[in-house]
């Protein structure tokens, strides 16, 4: 074991609550398919109350690729606020049972840990409606410089330039990195995050990103463009590794010089493809951690993705260390 | 659509934490497995913080009972105790989801909602140890017996027994529905439970009950006897109708004058069989509250369980009355 972290991880700490929904359901309530909007707490009781019984299970998209991590048998933290309540609870439970560190103080006297409604179409695409509520009371003071210092990659989600206090521990958390000569990984995270923070995003993806993870919705949204191919060639060379997913088609890595196609990994039955993209980057990030080249890299983001889809829940119910040995990727 | 309730049950509300676990930690646990096993809060804290990361879901035997009746399409109402907090509200969300009525005022002031921390081994048994929580707090005052007395059946389950003020409760139903010439019908709900009150829980099932459920420990430890099939000729007679479930023989269905062998259910991976019982006794009592014949009662139970043993949560994840339907057994 390295003296270092493998990932530290600064996101959104939220617990999903999953349910079977047919597609007229999200017509009616007027969601688009595969989308993740935001929701006050008012819209989010109203919304939960039509759902159908669902399951509860600990989310947010960089602490998914941190149990993902820890599950391949990295070193991970994650830093994120929840509220002293019930479902803090669950989540702090679930993202230290799994192995790695969270630390981050529970917010008190504020609004309840964050919920992302996550409707699960037959299809396996899910469509989430999110409070945030502790998440927008993350501040600079819960960057913990150790955990930033102390990590060979830091992993930022674009979800994170939503909430205004939220962005300033980015920043804060970047400027760490930096200065440190840690990588710096950030995930687009949703294309409607792009549209809202585009350049904001762009300006801080050319100045301090070393690793993008987006899938094709998202990299044509931060180039404005129909086009994915235009849109994977623009981000070349504009940072040091673009990983692009492609859902079933797996995913494109690119460098300047260097084009990996990477297949899908073999999934017998696609249950719910949430958490798809946050374990991809799970296993591209240990991979890369761990000095593997980027093919291999890719394979394991492959491998993390494809066990997630084929249950509930966005985090592997089966140890991926186990996945990575048997399909001969161990590191 | 009658306008009676096919089924009201009063149970423990109770949200499940659904983890994998080894053999071995329930060994070093001191956890029997297959058992439940009722915990304080400082011991449901100490053994949630050794448990993998988990998934939450709506339990309760009864309760869970109920949400069966209602995905097969049968009307039905839960009584049972939670607290104002979060996981109080997902478990009167999921019950009224699934189309069932819950209106039992929630408990302020005092314990939490109750909570059943169940490890499942890789053979698919779970092992429960239950914090009871709010569940301790049911009296008889939230007994409506406008639920009682307009149901066909009033199921009630074995673990009510446990807290005094429940089995005040239980007492209070089983009077009103007597005296409204409505079925009871009781499940024994667990060996441990059965050995705590075998003298209370004879004399009730002798004087009260017309449908019994027990698996085959249970019936085991009502009798004090070793051998199933002896246990078996001792509840006949007792009660109009005994159901004995034994696992993946399936059933048997007993009256003072015939026997019934029922087949499980197929199921390819059995993966978590938390509720089976409880599925059973939904089918069984959906097709006895619309008039079945005792075959087809124990085929609706046999398919319920199935589908529940396929799946991690305690209750169907996909709507009984369709599975009825392909299986030509719709009511």
């Amino acid at each position: 074991m390295s003296s270092l972290l493998d990932v530290t991880a600064i996101g959104n700490a939220i617990v999903d609550v999953i349910s079977p929904a047919a597609p007229a359901f999200l017509e009616a309530e007027g969601l688009a398919p595969g989308s993740m909007t935001l929701i006050d707490e008012p819209t989010a009781a109203a919304l939960y109350a039509r759902m159908a019984p669902g399951l509860e299970a600990s989310g947010g998209s960089a602490a998914n690729t941190v149990a993902g991590v820890a599950s391949f048998g990295g070193q991970a933290a994650f830093i994120g606020k929840v509220a002293g309540d019930e479902l803090g609870a669950i989540f702090a439970h679930d993202i230290r049972a799994i192995g790695a560190r969270f630390e981050t103080p529970s917010l008190t006297g504020g609004p309840a840990t964050a919920r992302c409604l996550v409707n699960v179409t037959p299809d396996g695409q899910r469509t989430m409606s999110t409070f945030l509520g502790a998440c927008v009371e993350l501040t600079p003071d819960d960057v913990d410089p150790a955990l930033i210092e102390g990590a060979k990659i830091v992993y930022l989600e674009g979800y994170l330039f939503d909430p205004a206090a939220a962005r300033e521990a980015f920043a804060k958390a970047a400027g760490l990195a930096r200065a440190s000569g840690r990588k710096i990984a950030l995930s687009l995270s949703d294309g409607f995050v792009v549209d809202r923070h585009r350049g904001a995003l762009l300006g801080f993806i050319e100045t301090q990103v070393d690793v993008l993870f987006a899938n094709a919705d998202e990299i044509r949204a931060l180039f404005e463009t129909d086009d994915v191919e235009a849109a994977q060639s623009a981000i070349r060379g504009r940072v040091d590794i673009a990983a692009i997913t492609r859902g079933a088609e797996g995913s494109v890595v690119l460098t300047a010089e260097e084009v990996f196609a990477v297949p899908a990994g073999p999934v017998a039955h696609v249950v719910d493809t949430t958490g798809a993209g946050d374990q991809y980057a799970a296993g591209f990030l240990f991979g890369l951690a761990r000095g593997r080249g980027l093919a291999d890299c890719g394979a394991l983001g492959s491998l993390a993705a494809a066990e997630v889809i084929s249950h509930y829940g966005p985090r592997p119910a089966e140890a991926l260390a186990g996945r990575a040995l048997a399909q001969g990727l161990a590191a």
